[in-house]
């Protein structure tokens, strides 16, 4: 509709269109997660709800975008792999990452009393985006490796922040305060953090939930390439109805690059 | 926290920082809002409620951005101005907008059972959003009379399309179909719908609620600047009480400069 | 040095660096050539000096950046392709584009002496640039392909305009006006203006000089890949002999794959 | 001309115009012009027939961009104005800058005999340039300024530096070498520097010249605003003759309010 004298104000928008034949990550953050997290009394290090929750908001993301080939979540963030081909809002930056991140949101609040029945929502929590392009496969590996290596140190060191503030020493000291907890953790690499709960708490860092040392990794698992018995119509047919199915969760190593061989499609332009 | 090999990934990550002295609107827009609206059995033209809970989630994203002076909505979009000395998140761009919508969406879904006690929500609503810069004055004032007459158009236009639809017109015919009532709409200028609701359905435009007709204007009502009697003092404790009080909500022509005028404090750097 | 209250204003200067990991193609274009060639009477459809010079300029660009792997000139115009590892000048755009054109620009006015002993310059030509992310194999091969195409188009359009003008038809007729000349061009595929150019003026346009068919492409020409005799070691000395001979100019067809795979080391990363 | 099935290559361009209704600052650098006057034998602290040339390039750009309004020159630098008002080349941030650059490159080689009949050129020299744009007209007042007085600040220490080198010290001492000259400086502000050259080398610093304290400021002098006896008609006939006249260069103290006052066309949108 032809409007007026003030259309002019539209030549002020940007061309924000992101570079074609580009694998695209948009991460998305938890806003002051730490109050909200406090507020609702989530547990620590890892509440299990909580994280349900996330990853079914994210779910609720992947099923809007069908270019979402990927997510991968830890904490209060989550990553999704856009294929490279994806043209969804002609590539637009912010309408991708806003409508991301609304949909995220709105499916957090919406399903919230689904996963915390007996805990009503105080206030609603926010999240903000980013979309960055990454134009080779071994960027876009190097991309989750680098969450995945993020999350296993932070679920280290917060495993044994909150072992000392809440087990006494098997050999009878007594509980750690906040602040002497990270005392002791300053400086310590990965090996000491582990013996420390080993040794000290009787803790064993490997039995911990794959789910919080590893994160949760979203896709669609069509299963492996059929070889060459199958022919391309039966496999088309074979990954049509396992999409159906829809997104697996899975806590898995995908710094390791048969990850990446096991579910070829993540990948494919 | 020294982090890994794979650190190196966050150099594809763009620096995208607005323009510094420039004012910033932030447009907001629902997604699929004739759906929504449709399921939701919203009144039209106009949904009285639903209006009111766009200005309440609008509320808690000034609440959160005290550089945002000015907030006008029409139908399921807000645009939001942005004062140009805004530092917040670094004045970059995905974050902003993301927050902004991210807010807005949480806060709408959130108050829903206040604003629709009887209806519960049948799936969460997104939103998207864009930032775009206005260096000048002129082009501010030009963004948001673009968007008021734009709302004047619209509702005009929707007004008497249901019209048409829901009432039988005085002189006795029956109430036309969506497709009838497009088609007798098709081509006429604003003179020519106004004639058609007085003259065959008896409805007088200018009657009609100023919310519907010039969109909501949220500000802070700092008052009419205080002339020469009142010391600079008095007058900045003068606009700390009423800022204090809060945003107000207006339904007032601001393609007037006389607006610009008496809320002087809206485009202040 | 500390400077002074103004330095401010460096926060206004935008971040243009370019995605990492993608191919650069830097193109660019003579400003009003058209004008620039006739004041300096050159031949038409092709001055082979001035062509000259332009591979001449392009090697001046393309020894002041190691990282660009290959040229491309039709007319003037002029395409280099920096390799996606390249980091210098941190990939600012406006940085690498201005040098590359001032540099081009330099080249040519400086060494029109050379090229032209007998023609004073009346005024110095200039040109512009712009550089564009490809980040995949195959979008560099088709940017080329792309150039290319255009390269054959315009010069069989210009051989048969200029013909037409120059030549007496075979059968007797006159000679054309520029107009009649692009009359009787208008609407016309390839075949036609081949046969056209035969036909009538006995010009057989494959017998045309490649350079002008084909356009110049400025390579290294590192040659073959040495097989499984040569050692690594001998391949890489054999390869910096190579280089510094310097760029090679050929006149050949890019589009075939054969091309890409004759001189690997082009879309190396 | 319709082309062929590689055209999509074009989708790859990014639409990089700038925000409209902001003024916009290109500005150039020489690269290496350290080497390129040593070659050349520049005269040290300041080559008067090298800035001239600058002045030279400078005004054959603003005679190819009428919206610039304010050249600006120090060393072998140069900081060109474009009116906010500016449309060409659609404002396309590339397009702008590498024309620039490449007009400024070109008249500084082909006037090179002009201004050093008796110096051969060994080798042509390059710029570089960048857009920056300013919104208000204080940023613009104030990124000038920036120049000047980095201009000032430069001048000095040069003056001193190749003081040093070149005379005997008033009271008999040797000359110093540049490394003594570089230590003798370090750490002095301006007061010091002015004491040192005037106490030890008998050099007045305010006595030098202007062009070298303030840099070229290249602009029309339009003259100074008619007063109430003069017509619009004879204000813009009279501006219009001094247009024609071109471009003047002057030295003068651009810091100061009055500057502005005094050329206020400079800053008209």
């Amino acid at each position: 509709m032809a409007n007026s004298k003030y259309e002019y104000v539209r030549d002020f928008e940007k061309d924000d269109s992101l570079l074609p034949n580009c694998a695209i990550v948009i991460r998305i953050d938890g806003h002051s997660f730490h109050r909200f997290s406090a507020v609702h009394d989530f547990a620590k290090p890892n509440d299990r709800a909580a994280l349900d929750l996330m990853n079914h908001a994210a779910r609720c993301v992947m099923s809007a975008f069908p270019d979402i080939t990927l997510g991968y979540g830890i904490s209060d963030e989550f990553s999704f792999l856009l294929r490279p081909s994806c043209v969804t809002f002609g590539r637009r930056d912010s309408k991708l990452v806003s409508t991301v991140v609304s949909i995220f949101t709105g499916a957090y609040i919406f399903a919230w009393p689904t996963y915390f029945p007996d805990k009503a929502m105080q206030y609603p929590p926010s999240f903000d985006g980013r979309a960055v392009l990454y134009p080779t496969r071994q960027t876009v590996v190097d991309y989750f490796s680098w969450r995945q290596v993020d999350a296993h140190i932070n679920n280290l060191f917060n495993t044994c922040f909150w072992t000392l503030q809440r087990v006494d020493p098997k050999h009878g000291g007594p509980r750690k305060s906040a602040q002497e907890a990270e005392e002791v953790l300053r400086g310590t690499v990965a090996a000491q953090k582990n013996e420390l709960l080993w040794r000290d708490y009787g803790v064993n860092y490997n039995d911990e939930a794959e789910m919080y040392k590893k994160g949760s990794i979203l896709l669609y698992n069509l299963g492996e390439r059929a070889g060459d018995g199958a022919s391309k119509t039966s496999r088309l047919r074979e990954e049509k109805r396992r999409r159906k199915e829809g997104v697996s969760v899975v806590h898995v190593d995908l710094i390791q690059e048969s990850f990446w061989l096991r579910y070829p499609h993540i990948l494919e332009p």
